[in-house]
């Protein structure tokens, strides 16, 4: 039997995604081979990753001018290249508003010296506890700028912010960690030079990272850049510069089928959105739970939350479990609970959590 | 129903080990989730990546003082990773036996200035047209090189070599390449100092890359070194410094089970040895097919062909296409055939093969 599997990541799949994987698994499409067992230079798996590119495109309306990459390595990898791959001897601006921000904003001034450029802390919630995104009289931006880096999804804090307009007034191309986030609700790509992602939330398998870059952002690589780090070379080749995950290409090319067939991102910002709604209102229903974050803030996709008796935490975790409600605990980070609510958690999951948190709440009050 | 697939890598994968996945996608061991879906750090995940490092270590002896890391990107990236790690403002010695050799020398001369240090050339068999080993008297070694890199398996050349004494008489650590033929037979750990694989070949799908390295070496990394490619920050973190490719881990461990219960790398190698005897006596059998490669140097893993009369190449394949017989087309940088016969490729197979060959042959001759 399956379970309502709250991991913040690796995370849920859409089942039918999985079925399909498991049907085609010994024999894709009649050709008596895996998809993972052929070259991904053939003609099978070139058809895979054509389509899944075209299937992001049309989802998120990716305009040509920006290049589609699949590469490896996660997120972490994409802290070092980013800088690597748009720094060029400039400076670049970072906002930190959680942990990941943070992480990101770390590397880059380790590896700006390396590059003979720089990085600036353009703003920071951490005061706040990283607990809101920040107010536009908090930043202080650079106008020469080579980008400026947010993550508009903090995993960890639980904090979404999509009002970027302060950031943008300049033209200094944004550079966004959407790695929680993306594919959850419509974005509007154009206002963004570089977005990226870490597939194992809303994307896919762990072992895949999207990068969608416009293109013009790609010219000027560090020269030490290694190849494979490098969007130019990895555009010109198809993500093809060398073997590509192609399990995780697959699966990813399925998922973007399986939110097409319901409808696609705006769709799925409507579920997303109620299923949001009722966690948080459950929350903030009673003192038993709570959650942080300026309602505003507040991630649709991680809700992280603590209970007013934190000496409850292992028989709420235990209760839970048994209710088959797996993965509630927090990030070691801030403790408390998360319960991440990704596009293939059904709204049956939520509501189930909720009912669970009220009766837990009765329970021990 | 399956065929027997030739293909280089991706490439065929233990059909056991494909139906456990199968049946353990939607619910591994009862947890009522994929093992694809949970975190990396829970216990379930960290269970898997445990029980697959120790079975690597026994399969291949690997002493304690050296780390076993599993790693993103490729065997390609670790062409940029290794000097980053290893050079450490030193040189480096590079041995040239066939295609990828060539690239991880290239890599390493265009990386090596970036990180204040040199590569040499100290040895090729480029004029041989990537036919045999160096001879020893062929070889220009740098008693105080930082390492000697080698590629053991040339996948596309066909040329496997594992007499390396003449390199090691220096005492300088051996960095080897095994990507297409590690796993296929008993190795010494201890004469290398640096044993790396893309996995896509003997070990499990695209998007995991398997670094073996003696501690003692990954002291000095370059300090511009993104941290997810340093050796020392991965060991520590017991390859999860960040999400890795958890799939693709799991079903290696799959693998390294099955080899495991077929008596090990020892087992392996007499099934080897056996198929590719099999298929280059039947290609010496007749001048109709042509291997080019001296008998001695000649690869268990990749067998690399040519037919006589060039005009019959596309006769042959889709003849052999239809006999069930996939993937035999040779590498675009040197045409022809050629038939990969990793471990998962049974002997049945090759006996299939070689047969489809001695008939092919009667009939065009």
């Amino acid at each position: 039997m399956r379970v309502y599997n709250f991991s913040a990541g690796p995370a849920m799949l859409p089942e039918p995604v999985l079925r399909t994987v498991q049907e085609e698994l010994l024999d894709w499409h009649g050709i008596g081979s895996s998809i993972i067992e052929v070259s991904h230079r053939g003609k099978h798996f070139s058809e895979v990753i054509a389509r899944a590119e075209a299937d992001l495109r049309k989802l998120l309306s990716i305009p040509e001018d920006y290049a589609v990459l699949f590469l490896q390595g996660g997120a972490t990898l994409q802290f070092s290249a980013i800088p690597m791959n748009l720094l060029g001897g400039g400076s670049a601006d970072y906002v930190v508003t959680g942990a990941w921000s943070q992480k990101a904003f770390a590397e880059a001034q380790r590896i700006a010296p390396v590059l003979g450029g720089r990085v600036r802390l353009a703003g920071s919630t951490e005061e706040s506890g990283f607990t809101r995104a920040p107010r536009p009289e908090e930043l202080s931006l650079d106008p020469n700028a080579r980008y400026v880096h947010v993550c508009t999804n903090e995993t960890i804090h639980g904090v979404e912010w999509l009002e970027l307009e302060a950031l943008q007034a300049s033209g200094v191309p944004l550079v966004a960690d959407m790695s929680s986030h993306l594919l959850s609700r419509p974005i509007d790509v154009r206002r963004f030079g570089l977005i990226y992602a870490g597939a194992q939330k809303n994307i896919g398998p762990a072992g895949l990272t999207l990068v969608i870059v416009r293109r013009d952002l790609m010219a000027s690589p560090w020269e030490g850049t290694p190849p494979v780090l490098r969007y130019d070379r990895m555009a010109e080749n198809g993500s093809m510069l060398n073997t590509p995950p192609t399990f995780a290409i697959y699966v990813a090319g399925l998922v973007f089928q399986w939110l097409e067939s319901l409808g696609g991102l705006a769709a799925m910002a409507q579920r997303n959105e109620a299923k949001a709604r009722l966690l948080y209102e459950c929350i903030d229903a009673t003192p038993f739970y709570r959650n942080a974050v300026e309602p505003r803030w507040r991630s649709w996709m991680n809700v992280p939350f603590r209970l007013a008796d934190e000496s409850l935490n292992e028989t709420f975790l235990q209760q839970a479990e048994a209710a088959g409600l797996k993965y509630l605990k927090g990030h070691k980070m801030v403790g408390g609970m998360r319960a991440s609510i990704y596009n293939a958690m059904p709204l049956e999951g939520v509501e189930a959590l909720a009912a669970f948190l009220r009766d837990f709440a009765v329970r021990h009050a």
